[in-house]
Formats: structure tokens, C-alpha cells, sequence
């Protein structure tokens, strides 16, 4: 445990041994070191309004109040949401200037009072949807959409980010694209810190929300069949997920033939390009699925291809999860009968996974070799080229560029 | 048993003494008489085309062949759907001319080859919704839509009715609006011989529909909150489930308050007339349910209260049921957005009821007087005046009339 937290550390020290917050102890453990209750000056990927690039500042980190954590992010990778919401969003969707990243994962610098679940040296991953363990949705286990801690609910009404006097707002209860960040106590998973950072980074969102669709969402029953809308990084995690079920056929939808040979080498076992075929293709998986699959998982965000989605699967069992947004204001082609074909069609965010209770175990079983995630990452940059990192995945030959910080 | 038995035999008799089919054996129970394998002429209310009053006709009933069964039907309910199909259907919807009712009880008059869980004498609901046992559906506990013997598919190739020479068409595998009728025997439940048959009939849609779809499709749990949006016998019956299930609020909503009274009868502890709201109603269901309600059921079959019905439901926790069949082309205005609200909608069909297997034990319910049925016949007349029946259905002031064949 203590070689491999010394690694880390060695790791982020290399490179970037300017910041100097941790240290070790007599077990070669991480310890704090000096900045506790201070105000940090570090560096984090500034987005000044949206549709521009980020640039790379010296920002102010407020201590963490009553009930938070600071976080030293270690690792970060770009998702489809941090486009979304910067390149392609606008100010109604997000406060400028802000701090994007939301797949990121560190070690706890230090903790604010009354925290007690979580300590300074914590090997940690930030959550976009908290577990506060006290609303209705932590009670039940019908959902993970914690009522205080959700995607639109961000309870640091006072940002702890400021440049230059000037106030930085926080997005999505994460901000990782900075080397320090304050996220509310409820809103970190605690991991093994035997856990590879590099890696471990990747839960924060990607890898989660598509395992998690799959054994979560899905509960994907051995034997099943699935087709999955979709090839990215999202879509080949509910592929992985599907086989460590122990899915018969997995069949996997998408435009860019491109993407099928990594798709079979993560056990995608048969791919479709829907310009190869003149019916539709929801007419092509039926076909192969003798009826229809047991679950289809829209992972585009695209309105048409989630009714495709929903005809593909069989009548009276099927299930589609989805898992794709689409912020254009089409409406869903269901007609009511639809429904009374007995099909059935939900949403899943984070893959339906309780961050706190939960993702460690998601964790372990990448530890136990059960969950693939080397095989998600294609890219690896220093923070300071996260701009190229955006490009990258917008060029689609990427699925995650982690960024080390 | 006996006395019940010879009780509701007397009835038939009295009511139609010129059926001469069934007989008593010395313990007073049913036994076939004279007509087993051979063609049987009978009463039938014809429907020769859509949009025409029903006429009672002699027509002969075939025996039945391997694996079906014939069916003394003694009493018999109308339910909304056999107004779709007949008074406001076409020719696209059912073939004429035909013989519609789903909703019945009767004994069995004989059997065909290879039928062993069904013998003559028994008493019996005919489903609309079969169970073949043998399909992936029947197999599987999340749905009841059987594969062979759903509404759409029914395998009676050739109608076992006709009248001078030409063959009448069966309607939804049951065809109750007949003295008696041929049906495959995966489509009959045997249910307790003491259960007096004029309020089984019920059984055989609006009760199982309502009461199932809260007891087995949503699976109400004690101290939810629950919203029927249509106060008819559906709606009460739903009403009658979410009471069994211990729900804490049942807000019934329809825009013609003489319906308040029953419902209230019936366990509805709040009504609400939408009429009376400036603001929209899933608005003032929201605040009375702090938050929305746990379970919502569309028993209307309107696209828009549908999506009122979502929009009443609790974030993430909410499930809206949908019974309500709208045939207009008008889809659902659901955007992708809404479901990751985590709110779920899906249809039911008989409640998710399995009626070989489940029904039965609903049926136990009411005799054991946790079901109320009484409550839903507002009215009873013989067979001759099943014109009036249906009147009395559109009129509205019906919930269930129970024609006495």
C-alpha cells in the first residue's frame, strides 16, 4: 500500500514538483504539509466564457469549509459533457468563468470541520452527483439522483475559486481541471489507494456511467442480448459491462467504422454500420436477435437513434437505457401504443451508481482485473496541453486523454 | 362449495331455462349433460359491422378442439375497450361481423383433446391476455404479455362461431357477449368455485387492470403518494389498490366532479377537478404531494394527461403508469431531457396480472373481502338489453353494468 501511494505521489511531484503541499510520513505515506486552512495558489484551465479555449491561470483555493474537502487532483480526463457544456455551450447552461472537468481524481489535501468520513491523504475520486445519505433518493435504492447533490443543484453557492479578486465558478460539484479543488464532503468516494490515480480517474465518469448502466441500470441477466448506439468511450463501457455479465450477443450500432476494431477487442461481438444496410436499422437487429434485444443503451444523445434504440428491442421484456443527451429541443417520436408493447425506456445518469456506497466497489473490481480501463485511455498529455486534449476527442479518434496534472 | 355452486347454476337457469347444458350429480355440483362434442345453439349479441347497435342472435357455438375449452358464460361487464372496438371502431381494428366482450365469468361445458388443467364444471374467467407457460414471457416474472395469446394475436385461426352458415369472428380471445364461447384453454383462469360469478366477471378486466397495475406493475409501497388521473372503474380500481397497498395519499383527478362522491367511497382521499386550477394540474398535484407524488396512473387514455401525469410524479423516484389506450396519432411530448429527470413511465396491460397463475389469487382477495368489487357494479340488466349497457357507459354515470346471460 505505502509503495504504491509513494508512486503516486513520485508521480505528480515529477511533474509538477512546483507544488509542494504533500509530503510523506515515516510510512511513506501522504501527509499534509503546510497549506492547511490557507489559501492555495495553483494552477487550473480557466474557461472565460464559453466557445473559447481554456487557458491555463494561477487561481486563489479557499480552504475547504465546514462539510468539504480539498482536493490535490493528481489526474483528469475530458468527457463529452465538459464540450458540451464549454466549447458547444452557452451562458444559460453554465456561470462564467468557471473551472470545468468533471473525471478527475486525487488525494485530499485537507478537510473542513465536521467532515469525518473522509481524511487528509484520502485516495479519492470527486462525484457530479452526490450521496448525502439523508434525502429520499439516498434511502431508496431505486435511484442514485441524491436530491441535494445533483448535476443542477450546486450547493457552493460561494465559489472558493477566485483570479485575480475575481470569483470562479465551480461546475457540475467537481471542477478538476485545476490542480486543487473544494467539493463538498458528500460529493467524494473514498477508494483504495492502492488504486492507480491515472486510471482511477476515468470513474469519475466515463467508465462508471457505462459499467454502471449495464449492472446498475440494466441489471443485464446472463444470457441477454444488448445492442449498444455508440461506440465511444460510454458506449464501450456498457460493452464491458454487458460481458462481465456474461452477455450472449453484443451487438454494437455506429456511423464510423473506425470504431469496430477496438469495439472487438473489448467484446463488442458483432458491429453494425447503419450506412451498410437499406432497411432500418432497428429492422437489422431484430433480425439478429431473433425478436429483438433485451437491452439497447443509446449512447449518442441523438432523439431518432433513441427510438431506433427502443424498436430494436423485444416486445413485452426489452429494456432501453439511456444514456446519450440531446440538448436540441426535439421531442421523443413515442406514440402511447408504443408503450403497451410492453417495452420499457429509462434514463440513467453515473450509470445509476451511488458514488459514496458504491464506486469503491466498482473500483475494487478494476483492481481485481473484472473491470478493463487501460484499454479506455488512447491519450496521455500534461495538463498545460488540455486544449489539445479537447481537440482530440472532438476529432473522434479519442477516447480518453487523461490529463496529469 | 355445493351451495354456492347450485346457487349460481339456479340463476342461469332461471334467467335462460332454454339453455339446457349443465346438471347437477349428486353433490349438487355441475356436470355436462348432453352437449359435449356437439354444436351448440345459443344467444349472441352480433355486432355485423362498426358503428351499429349489437343484435341478439341464435348462432352456433363449434365444439371445442384440442386445447380449447367451452364456456357457459353466465354473466358478462362492458368495459370501455369493447366501445372502442365496436361503436367507435372500423374494420382496420376488428373483423365483422363478430362477437365482442372481454370481461366475463362462466363454467365450463366440455373440453377439448389434450386439455388437463381445465375440466368441464369448472368455473372460469376467459383472459384476453393468455399464458401459454411455455413462451420467454411466460417464463419470465417481468411481464404478463404472453407471446402466443396477446390482444393482437389470437391463434383461433378459424372462428368456432356462425350464424346461417357464415362464420362470425372471435374478438381479443374471449368473445363473452355470447351464452357461450370456444376459447384456447391457455386462455381461461380456474378460479374458487365459491366465488359467485356476476362479481368475477369484473376479473376479467377493469378489477385486474386497476387493482394489478397497482399491486404487481407498480408495486406500491406503504406510505406512498399516489395520482389517477381518470376516476372511472380503472382509476377506482387502481384506487382500491394503492388503499390495499397502504398508500398515504390517493389524489384522484377528473374533470366532472359527480364522480367525487364514489371515489371517495372508494378510498380517494382527495379529488381534484382540473377545471377548478388556473395553474396546470401536475403544478397543484406537485405541491400537494411536497414534491410530487411516488406512483402516478393514466387510466384516461389522453396523450396530454399523460404527460401531466409524468410531469405529477417526484423526480427521480417517480413512476407513471400508463393504462389509458389513445388510439389518435398524437405522440407523447416527451423530450429526451425529462428522463433524466430519473421520473420512469411504462404501460400496463391486465394489471402485469398473469391470469392462469395470478389471477386467481386476486380473486381470493375479494373472497377473503380485501378487494372490494360490489362497489363497481352500478347497474345489472339481462342480456337482451346490452344496448342499453352501452348507453349507459357513454352516458358516464356507469362504472360497471353487469348483463345476466
Amino acid at each position: 500500500m505505502g509503495k504504491m501511494c509513494e508512486e503516486s505521489v513520485n508521480h505528480v511531484n515529477q511533474m509538477f514538483p512546483k507544488v509542494d503541499t504533500l509530503s510523506f510520513n515515516g510510512e511513506g505515506c501522504v501527509v499534509p504539509l503546510k497549506t492547511a486552512g490557507k489559501v492555495i495558489t495553483c494552477r487550473a484551465a480557466i474557461a472565460w466564457g464559453p466557445k473559447q479555449p481554456l487557458v491555463i491561470e494561477e487561481v486563489q483555493v479557499d480552504p475547504p469549509q465546514a462539510m468539504e474537502v480539498r482536493i490535490k487532483i493528481t489526474h483528469t480526463s475530458l468527457c463529452q459533457s465538459d464540450v458540451t457544456f464549454s466549447i458547444h455551450g452557452d451562458e444559460s447552461l453554465q456561470a462564467f468563468p468557471c473551472i470545468f472537468g468533471h473525471e478527475g481524481a486525487g488525494i485530499v489535501e485537507s478537510v473542513g470541520e465536521g467532515v469525518t468520513d473522509i481524511k487528509e491523504g484520502d485516495h479519492v475520486i470527486p462525484l457530479f452527483i452526490g450521496e448525502c445519505g439523508d434525502c429520499a433518493c439516498c434511502k431508496s435504492n431505486k435511484t442514485n439522483l441524491c436530491e441535494k447533490f445533483n448535476i443542477v443543484r450546486n450547493d457552493v453557492k460561494e465559489p472558493r475559486f477566485s483570479i485575480r479578486g475575481k470569483a470562479v465558478h465551480h461546475f457540475m460539484n467537481t471542477s478538476t481541471f485545476s490542480e486543487f479543488t473544494v467539493v463538498d464532503s458528500k460529493c467524494v468516494a473514498k477508494i483504495n489507494p492502492e488504486t492507480p490515480l491515472d486510471k482511477a480517474c476515468l470513474f469519475g465518469c466515463g467508465i462508471t456511467t457505462g459499467v454502471g448502466a449495464a449492472l446498475y441500470t440494466a441489471d443485464i441477466e446472463p444470457g441477454s442480448t444488448v445492442a449498444i448506439f455508440g461506440l465511444g468511450t460510454v458506449g464501450l463501457a456498457v460493452a464491458e459491462g454487458a460481458r462481465i455479465r456474461g452477455a450472449s450477443k453484443i451487438i454494437g450500432v455506429d456511423t464510423n467504422p473506425n470504431k469496430f476494431i477496438k469495439a472487438k477487442a473489448l467484446g463488442v461481438t458483432e458491429c453494425i454500420n447503419p450506412k451498410d444496410h437499406e432497411k432500418p436499422i432497428q429492422e437489422v437487429i431484430t433480425e439478429k436477435s431473433e425478436g429483438g434485444v433485451d437491452y439497447s443503451f443509446e449512447c449518442i444523445g441523438n432523439t431518432d437513434v433513441l427510438y431506433q434504440a427502443f424498436l430494436a428491442t423485444r416486445p413485452a421484456l426489452g429494456l432501453t437505457v439511456l444514456l446519450g443527451v440531446d440538448i436540441s429541443p426535439r421531442k421523443i417520436s413515442l406514440h402511447p401504443i408504443d408503450l403497451f408493447s410492453g417495452r420499457r425506456i429509462v434514463a440513467t445518469t453515473f450509470g445509476g451508481v451511488k458514488g459514496k456506497t458504491q464506486l469503491p466497489y466498482l473500483v475494487e473490481m478494476f483492481m481485481n482485473k473484472e473491470i478493463r480501463v487501460e484499454e479506455f485511455i488512447t491519450h496521455e498529455l500534461p495538463f498545460s496541453e488540455i486544449n489539445r486534449a479537447f481537440e482530440l476527442l472532438l476529432e473522434g479518434s479519442c477516447l480518453r486523454c487523461v490529463l496529469h496534472l
